[in-house]
């Protein structure tokens, strides 16, 4: 049966990844929507609890298998915290359904099949799906989001860098072709997923470029900058992993086309978000730190114009596990079921 | 004026420190305590969000001058997150009024005025506020608690030492003259004074022991150890800084008096904690880790009968700023105010 | 062909360990050792810079497939960097030649073939070979060590561990069945293979008590001791994982039998390690932290009697990848040889 | 009495500072200079392990007080690793003496005396001082540096920046007016001294960008670049403090203005450091993280074209306080003495 009227009943694939357990933290003080199935691939049949003994008390159920059809009778809402190339197949099977889909992986987030083959090296969604999805950055395509039924949640640096970019390239401030991010995360943006470059040993007391000049986030970045532009765009973007578990900051730079001074910037940034809460920006001469958004859905912006070079300097900070991965899907949940988009979600960053 | 019946007004004293910072943040989503003043000996005047910019947006007015009368006038709930020595002068000018005091100093912890003199090498609060104030170990002294005017809220080592020990000297099961509690913290206990130990550069990537034989929570350990055990308890006690920022573990042993097995000892445990929504214990193979409780008000407790040696092993890990800190404190105001103990503190850790 | 009189050709088998990289590094400055095979199992025929960078210019060579006759031929000093289970199986081959063998794993460290098929779970070594190899912990069996062809390196932990108690268990000045050893090692402890224990998210930022009970350098430690003493002595050892690369720290806690005071121990120690270089005691109201051992072959002590309980507290203190296991068996290596026991590592730790 | 012929006699002013300490540390090996005097100005006459243990038996002289006289009859080199402002005053002092100066600080680095006043906030050394200073980047300035009795060491950003541009910057490849350094370093970088950025509570789990648009070494980077490229060049540069203690990184980005390859460029780098020791230049598609350089006087640069946007994307690693320190300083005595430049500096990184 699913969820009454004011209480959605809400499913999680992908149940020991990071991104599900961040999901099931931060549903635990939401009103509106109850987790009924935490659904896991490789161990479904075990609690949680053996695998994340912090969950104790708060969900000791065991997970479960995937089953479409006991989710479309029972869910209102599915949260697909999946790898890679999941959610292109499962997202096509609630098409019948009225179950909410939100796909936190990259699936649905380029439009062009051949891009995500390009990228993602496989086979893309059908078309139909990737026609259907909204991009979820809740900030810009809030009044697609509210009429959405299929939501591609943004990648964590593309959440960062969108978010930084966009005021100055709506406003025309910048040339365009000039844009470089210089992208800097933590740990867990990697996955629970082990590997070299999440060995501690290795990570520790060292910072590592990684994926230079092919990390996947690059089309997703260009691809609605250029439609908020309305020009072709294309960034340079690299990536660094930081020695910290959360934590993710674009350094951002672009040449200005006009003369503008830091204090009718930061003007200009605080008019764009002046209704959406969770952008904080900075006064002139201070920067976000990671930390100060740290378990929080903020993204905190800071700006400076350079005036030797004529560059607009742009420092955005997120959680890369909550607004750029599962506070920001539930943010759209409360957005595409008309609860405030607040919700569940206003909470002051742990510091230190 | 004071708070009605059902909000009570809040006022922070030592605002720039960690611990009513981590007040501030617990606060928030507390529905019957408001804070009114935040106030800084060092920076009234300033806007908090100047030395902490994570608040912006929450708490954006300026910090206060400490006014004892309007402190009387306003306030129901008193937090007192001041360096030692500045509690014990302050609480007795409360003395006449209806203010709750709890104070998270160890200025009223130990009971013995010459005691205070020896570890903290200051003369003590007058015997009569030390002999009012309630030890506010949640767990154990609920009921005086209930009916405190002034709680002493415990140092963090010992609230991870005490609530792992007591069940099992409660149960006369250890020799009590054998314990040995190995403590280990993160740099946050220090802190936000700046010292050659809190040096980013000196702590990280290493492990350092201090104050050994000298700590100031050994007489408090050793105090509510025998008050509990009706028998005069010295425990041996070092503490070691861990490169981390949050996170307390007490490892403890002590030789067993009587033979029982793990499995015992963790029912024991379970039964002494049964109603206690803040303890959780381990099953049998299982020892708590420190990011398992992070950001919340749990203490998970884990236990091994070393078989080859007769020792019982105890691994206690608690967030020092919540439970070792502002969270104990606040439980402690539900206690004393009649509402639930875990209102606007039964959050799931953050995890990873 | 075998290197001349004064220069020894020496095999490392286990190239893409840790142990293995530490000894690269180490026998850089070596005057009379020289690297002639890099051996590993899983990647023989690539090149250690495509697994280890950092070693660009200095060795380029492949690494090669394992040949026992071959090395018979050519190397003078193997060192065997490899896990648990496979050196008990190799050093009975270098039985008839000249080689002499220094193992790192544990697998020849236990006399009793009971013991290592309890606390490893694997058949042992024959009797003959463990019965022919000697201890290597280099300050303690020096004499034996200087005769020796087979060389057990010590454990990272008992070499901490033995080193701190071994001066006061033969001066007998300790009830030796109250010995508890509290270990707290850095993650390269675990070496470099991939777990969930050594993922950065679940490390960073954390205390893991881990292998409660059931570590086996539990037997290691207990049969050195009981050998110095005597007698039979069982201690309780436990385990923490810090979050940090190298660095390793025993606290240790045992009841003293006589009255003795700080200063005096210290006078034991120091007279105990006179002639060994890389053993340093604090003075009285100091503790080594591990970063001052860090790169490094020392051991540093730092000792207090805790005059409460009459407890005698000892901090031990290595870096886990030099002294506790490369640093160490080329100090062996040099013993064995004739060679100046500091040659090649008698360097000032790394710091900050 | 100064050094005889093949051993030059050293001082080390600012002994205190992890500029020192590091030189202590890297001159223990070193054949042909030999310290005699350590001065600090606020803490001469106590020992220096009293500050640093991990220094025990290696140099437990008290440290002097600063005695002109003593050091021109006494000492053949001095290394100042003092604050900015300090060298400036004392430099002079030698002018009459043979003495050679090898300044750590920015006191000489800038060759106008007003471009000091702006960006250090003080009046600057002499002009002649500064006119006879050499600019101490070794593998740029070999043959000024090899004739000098005053060096001007390099800052530590300027160190990676300068060796990762000018390749291609002296190849005339690059848009000069485009260049874009983001800046990624370990908090030694910021010293000893105690600040709350160095603290370690809040530095920990923290991306932190500070001092944009007014760090101390753009003027540096700038002058140096415009000097070799013959044209005025202002770079865009950003400064980032990672949670680790050594280590930096920056990450630059320049348009191309010829067409090239991604391994033509690596060819071009190849040849430019040749002859070049502490030079590494990566494989196409690896980059160095800085890690792989810890503890070493290596600059490790990795290269990539990005074709998509026309941009040389290059990434230069060093350990701040090696190359972009002590390391450099004694490369440059090296080159001065006339020995080899590898000389006590060679050494493989410490990994991991």
């Amino acid at each position: 049966m699913k969820g009454s009227h004011s209480v959605k009943n809400v499913a999680i694939i992908g149940g020991t990844g990071y991104g599900a357990v961040e999901l099931i933290r931060l549903l635990q003080s939401h009103r509106y929507m109850k987790i009924k199935q935490i659904i896991s691939h490789s161990q479904y049949g075990d609690q949680i609890t053996s695998v994340y003994p912090h969950l104790t008390e708060f969900y000791d159920d065991p997970m479960e298998e995937l089953n479409i059809n006991r989710l479309k009778d029972e869910i209102d809402v599915v949260f697909l915290a999946t790898p890679a190339g999941v959610a292109k197949d499962l997202v096509p099977q609630f098409q019948e359904s009225n179950v909410q889909c939100i796909d936190l992986s990259g699936d649905l987030r380029l439009h062009a099949r051949e891009a995500y083959l390009t990228w993602y090296g496989k086979e893309a969604a059908p078309q139909e799906i990737l026609d259907e999805a909204v991009y979820g950055l809740s900030e810009i395509y809030k009044e697609e989001i509210i009429k959405a039924k299929i939501i591609s949640n943004p990648g964590c640096f593309p959440t960062s860098a969108l978010l930084g970019l966009l005021p100055a390239v709506e406003h025309g401030i910048l040339n365009n072709q000039s844009i470089v991010i210089d992208g800097k995360t933590g740990v867990s943006g990697a996955g629970r997923k082990q590997s070299q470059m999440t060995h501690y040993s290795e990570t520790n007391e060292n910072v590592t470029p990684y994926k230079i000049g092919k990390h996947q986030h690059i089309p997703e970045i260009d691809l609605y900058l250029s439609q908020v532009a309305n020009e072709d765009i294309a960034t340079t973007f690299t990536t660094h992993l930081i020695p910290m578990t959360r934590g993710l900051l674009c350094t951002m730079y672009g040449k200005l086309d006009k003369q503008v001074s830091t204090p009718e910037v930061i003007d200009l940034y605080q008019s764009y978000y002046e209704t959406h809460p969770f952008v904080r920006i900075r006064e002139e001469g201070v920067f976000p730190s990671t930390k100060e958004v740290y378990g929080s859905n903020f993204c905190d912006i800071g700006l400076h114009v350079d005036e030797r070079t004529n560059q607009l300097i742009i420092g955005s900070a997120i959680d890369n596990l909550v607004k750029g991965a599962a506070g920001q899907a539930i943010q759209n949940a409360n957005l595409m079921n008309g609860w405030d988009e607040k919700h569940g979600l206003y909470h002051i960053p742990i510091f230190p």
